[in-house]
C-alpha cells in the first residue's frame, strides 16, 4: 500500500457545492460566497451553512432567517467577488437583483437558478464557526431549469469548489443513476 | 421575471460530493453512500455528516470514531451499492480492502483516493437524521493523486450526486481560481 498521511487541515471535500448565503444587514441585502453547505435532515427537509464570523451572520442571528441562492457559471466573477469583500465594509445589495417571497429577511437573487428561503431551526456553535441549520419556507427556480418537473443540473450549470487549491469546477457528464447502477453487485 | 415555486421536499445542493462513511458495528467494517457531508469548522477541521437512522450509526455512537473515504469513478457501482443494501442485513466488510490507522474504529477503503478517519466531535440530534460532527485524526491519500503536495481532484477522480433525479455526475473542467476571479469587479 503506497498510502502518505497529509496535514489534517488540509481535509476537505471533493469538490464542494457553491452558494451565495443572503441575510439582511442594518436593512440592507447581503450575500456571501458559501462552499460549507449541506443538507442535513429528510423530513422537515433541513440544510446546514458553516459561516465564519463574518457581516452576514449579524442578520441571521438577528432575523433568524436567510437564503441559499445557486449560482450558474456565468456568475462565477460575481460570486467569487462576494466572497472577496466584507458586507462590513462593501454594500453588495447592488451587485444583483434582488427579491423576496414571503420572509422579508431573506433576500432572493433573480439570476441564479435555484433560490431557497430559510427560517432558522437552530445555530449550533462549533469552535470557530456557527452552523446555521434553517429549513426551507420557498424554493423558487424557472420553468427553463426543469426537465419533467424536476430541477436539471444540466441546466442549472452550477459550479463547485476545491480547497486548499481554491478551484472552481464546472459539473461533468453523468455517470449513472443513483440507488440503481450498483444493483448489479447484489 | 418568471420564478416559479417547487416543492420544498426538493430542495437539495447541485451537485453533492459522494463519500463512504465506514464504522465498525459488531467488530465489522460496514460503509454506506452518502451525499449529505459538509466541513463545518475552521480550526480544528470539524465535518458534519448527516445520517437517518442506519447500522452505521451503531458503529459511530458506540465507539465515538468514523470514517469519510472519497470514492473515485472506477468505484461508483460499489458505492452505490453500500446504498443499496444496509450492513444490519448484508456483510459489506469484504466489498473493498480495508485498512485502520490510529484510530481501531474508524475503517479505512484502500482504494479510495482519500481517507479520513475521525473521532467524534459532538451529535446534533435532527427530527430525522443525526448530524454527526468530527474531527479528523489522519488523512491518507498517495502521491499519484497529488500536485505540488495538495490533492488534485482532476487525479481523484471524484463524482458527485444530484436528487431527487438521483444521477451521479463526475467533475468538469477547470473554470478558475477562486478568491481571485472575482477581482475584476473591485
Amino acid at each position: 500500500m503506497k498510502k502518505i498521511k497529509i496535514d489534517k487541515n488540509s481535509a476537505f471535500l471533493y469538490p464542494m457545492p457553491m452558494v451565495l448565503v443572503g441575510s439582511v444587514v442594518e436593512g440592507k441585502a447581503n450575500f456571501m460566497a458559501v462552499g460549507w453547505v449541506s443538507r442535513v435532515n429528510f423530513k422537515p427537509p433541513l440544510f446546514a451553512v458553516a459561516l465564519g464570523p463574518h457581516h452576514t451572520n449579524k442578520g441571521i442571528d438577528e432575523n433568524r432567517e436567510f437564503s441559499i441562492n445557486i449560482p450558474d457559471v456565468s456568475l462565477i466573477e460575481k460570486t467569487d467577488y462576494c466572497g472577496l469583500v466584507s458586507g462590513n465594509k462593501t454594500d453588495k445589495s447592488k451587485i444583483f437583483n434582488v427579491f423576496y417571497g414571503e420572509l422579508s429577511k431573506a433576500p432572493l437573487i433573480e439570476e441564479c437558478p435555484v433560490c431557497i428561503s430559510f427560517s432558522l431551526h437552530e445555530t449550533v456553535k462549533l469552535p470557530f464557526n456557527s452552523l446555521y441549520i434553517g429549513e426551507p419556507k420557498e424554493v423558487f427556480t424557472e420553468e427553463k431549469y426543469m426537465t419533467d418537473n424536476i430541477p436539471d443540473i444540466k441546466k442549472i450549470k452550477p459550479f463547485t469548489l476545491t480547497m486548499p487549491d481554491n478551484h472552481y469546477w464546472s459539473v461533468g457528464e453523468n455517470l449513472g443513476r443513483a440507488w440503481n447502477i450498483g444493483k448489479s453487485l447484489r
